[in-house]
């Protein structure tokens, strides 16, 4: 056994010791754990997609049969509370039971069959397509959801669907979390005979960066800060080999309060917005960080029933020294900005010890909206910026940069002559602007919360991912995780089962025969 | 006016001019180019699908309106005959017509609804997803296509359908084929509503990197060589916001018979073979560059058809005097391989003048499959290697890097009990390692001619492309182009056409609503 460099798992509430220290993994270690993933590709494909299936609702059963264990020890390292890493949990075992749907769906794999006929160029070929796994791929645990951005998360479960052996990059501020989960997941893949090295678990920052250049690694799952993102982003395009990076980065959302929803319904957007920038000590990706609200007296009531809300929510712990360090240091820039005045603070911590942080609410002008103000502050702080008219802040949202979701609050009526209502016409404005920015647009809502389902998307343009193309949530994230392949007069005895001309009984796939989409 | 850089267009039958010098386009007039089509993207939008395909339709027209005055400068700038270049055009005009096609299918944009309701993390919002336009695409031109992958090609044609402008770097080797095109696609657009800034494009090697670097643009598609391709991928990935970068490079198509098929069919096959990798003096990224054949009898016959087709090719002029010295030193540096043997050449030019390649077939050990064999030689230059053995051939198939595409050439017949013929067996199991390489399999047929249609993939894992999850041709083409976006709780009457409850009347639009596809 080698002595490396050693990983402590922290507790944030104390910032004392959760557990003894961990070994960070080896080169060796790192280049035999892809080298395994490799050799587990054939066996994950065999499986076929029925056997995928049953592999993750096993994934699924083994992590629910744990779930009183690594919620509490979760709750250790990340303090991020029993209450919502157990939703946490049943969110990340759906998600691997509804990437078990898509795989019986089937229509993931874009079964497309051209047979053979006349074309302008002359005779056409027969032609089958489909998309096939794309080989091992790397996914980097984020810190601020244990369980469902982490080792058994939305990367990892839509990997395995698509046939893809997974060697995870454990987040070193729930190490252990990590090791349990990546356990829960070999069991279940034992039980439906997957082989034992469908998913296996690195730790270490150099670990993560020698998985990024293995050559066996066919592309990159990635949710964490923008410095780190870029740097292995960048990694992964210059390697002699270039492989996809989806990198989750993050970026600055804005909710945007028009001057009706402001005065219909002041104390109902101060409590869901405080709620939202709050939630999780404000360490979500989809967090409001800038709030535009409306100069005169519907915005004044709007913004003194949100500093109450917001003198009123209690400091939490964070989930690492560095998180914490990194909202110090961030709040304290925005705090810094000119015209920069803080509205409302939480309650102070209880403790002195461990790593808290205190909800902060400060208002700028609508001059200072750029620079600083238009960064990420991954922590309880939010900006509000007042305008003075629908103009005002049209100009405003034309200086935002590129987000995951947007929030809108409008009064809206729809009648029979199409839409009314006093926000109605800036409204219409606003959403033709921030479809350009943004991946989400949430209405009359909040963007912390985003349901894994078909219709879903998590992503944007950069700096909110590196990919603007792909999910990280929704069915849709298998895509990243397999290539086409076209198979030319290819005989049908030696065509995958989806794209010869009769599929196996009982089998419905919806696939394109020339040109005209079925449901076989 | 100003005074920069200039381009001379080339006769390659002769190595002399072509026509005028031509200005390198200046920093300034790139970044006008890229503001300009920042500016022509709403208008793109507003046209709509169907107003989009009327679009593309009507630049087809133009184009065909032109084809004589194209055809011929484009064989004085490339010499690739006219025959050729006329089956070029109307792939091209095929092209745009097709993409019209995929916008009436509008299946594109995968237009999914989830209704609001319950799920086991509480009640799910109500989430519209649609893919939307990416921004200004930028698109380089490929030297030896002047019109399917050049300014009217499959990049162009799937980005303007997908609702994105278009800059084009028009490639040095055919400078004037290019602003013919470009003037073309303009009329089109400018009679079908659309701005007349949809297409431009711009001349120049330091243009082309400007336009990666440009802030306006937001993806771009590429065919050309690894060296170019790597820095602009690099260039792409490292600036200060990263785009998607589509790189069509280039890689070593591998042909391989087996015994049955070298026995039953070596006229054919040594007819198809020399036919295919000589086509178009060999300048296709589909080339097959590489092919095992039998040792033995069979092997021998089909080896001394091939060396006689090949001893009757004539000589050929290459695009440019870069190609054709590029040719020179890789098939230079085959002929020097320690076990190399030429088998044939074909006829020597009948001109000192210009840039000429002669076809060329070398014979090199198995034990030479390595290094600058395993290299891309672009031109009429086909490396044999014989096997002894089914299986010593998977093994040499193992050591084969990945490629655009593989042809296999086997006996094989489909009976009531499933495979049966010679090499029913060896076929199977060469078509299960080649499909981690490529990204089509050609079944006895040659790889060049790539088919436009639903089902064809053009693309594999690096080098062939940088981005193996998509094609440069066919339907999925557009996918590049488009980003997602989700609604979630807007009304009805903000959301795009696509994902309202009810679709505008005769709207046909596959869907998928609460987890089932169905056709509207």
């Amino acid at each position: 056994m080698q002595t490396g460099a050693m990983i402590t798992s922290m507790n944030p509430r104390t910032g004392a010791p959760a557990g003894e220290e961990l070994e960070e993994t080896s080169p060796e270690e790192v280049a035999a754990r892809c080298r395994e993933a490799a050799q587990a590709a054939a066996g994950l494909e065999a499986l076929g997609r029925h056997g995928r299936a049953r592999m993750l609702q096993a994934m699924a059963d083994a992590l629910e049969a744990r779930r009183q264990e690594a919620v509490a020890l979760a709750d250790l390292e990340t303090a991020l509370g029993g209450a919502r890493l157990e939703g946490e949990l049943t969110r990340t075992t759906f998600q691997l039971r509804f990437f078990a749907e898509v795989l019986e769906d089937g229509a993931y794999l874009e079964a497309t069959i051209d047979h053979a006929g006349p074309s302008p160029m002359g005779p056409r070929p027969d032609l089958r397509r489909l998309l096939r796994p794309l080989g091992p791929v790397a996914v980097f645990g984020a810190s601020n959801f244990p369980f469902a951005f982490s080792v058994p998360g939305g990367d990892t479960a839509s990997a395995l669907a698509a046939g893809c052996p997974v060697v995870v990059k454990g987040h070193e501020a729930h190490p252990r979390t990590s090791l349990l989960c990546a356990e829960a997941l070999a069991e279940g893949a034992a039980r439906s005979g997957a082989g034992e090295h469908a998913v296996a678990v690195v730790l270490g920052v150099e670990a993560g960066r020698r998985l990024v250049l293995d050559p066996s690694i066919a592309g990159v799952g990635f949710t964490g800060s923008l410095a780190g993102g870029r740097l292995l982003h960048e990694l992964a395009a210059t390697r002699p080999s270039p492989i996809p990076f989806y990198g989750e980065l993050g970026a600055l959302n804005a909710l945007i309060v028009c001057p009706g929803a402001a005065a219909q319904r002041p104390e109902e957007i101060a409590a869901g917005l405080s709620g939202s920038f709050t939630l999780g000590a404000g360490q979500f990706c989809t967090k409001p960080g800038l709030a535009l609200v409306p100069a005169g007296p519907a915005g004044d009531a709007l913004v003194a029933a949100l500093a109450a809300e917001v003198a009123s929510k209690p400091s939490q712990a964070m989930l690492s020294a560095r998180v914490a360090n990194g909202f110090l240091d961030g709040s304290g820039r925005l705090r810094q900005v000119a015209s920069s005045r803080p509205l409302a603070e939480g309650r102070p911590p209880d403790s002195s010890e461990g790593w808290w942080s205190t909800p902060l609410l400060l208002e700028v002008g609508p001059g200072a909206l750029e620079g600083t103000v238009l960064e990420e502050c991954f922590g309880p702080v939010l900006v509000l910026v007042r305008y003075a008219s629908g103009e005002q802040l049209l100009q405003l949202v034309d200086r935002l940069g590129p987000a995951l979701a947007a929030a809108v609050h409008a009064e809206v009526r729809t009648g029979p002559d199409g839409l009314g209502g006093e926000d109605a016409s800036l409204a219409a404005d606003l959403l033709e602007r921030l479809t350009r920015k943004v991946g989400r647009i949430v209405w009359n809502g909040y963007p912390t919360g985003v349901a894994v389902s078909w219709a879903m998307h998590h992503g944007g343009p950069y700096p909110a991912t590196t990919d603007p193309l792909h999910s990280s949530v929704g069915a849709s994230a298998i895509r990243r995780w397999l290539r086409p392949v076209a198979y030319q007069d290819v005989p049908e005895a030696l065509l995958p089962p989806e794209v010869r001309d009769e599929l196996p009984a009982g089998e419905r796939l919806l696939r394109r025969v020339d040109g005209r989409t079925r449901l076989a």
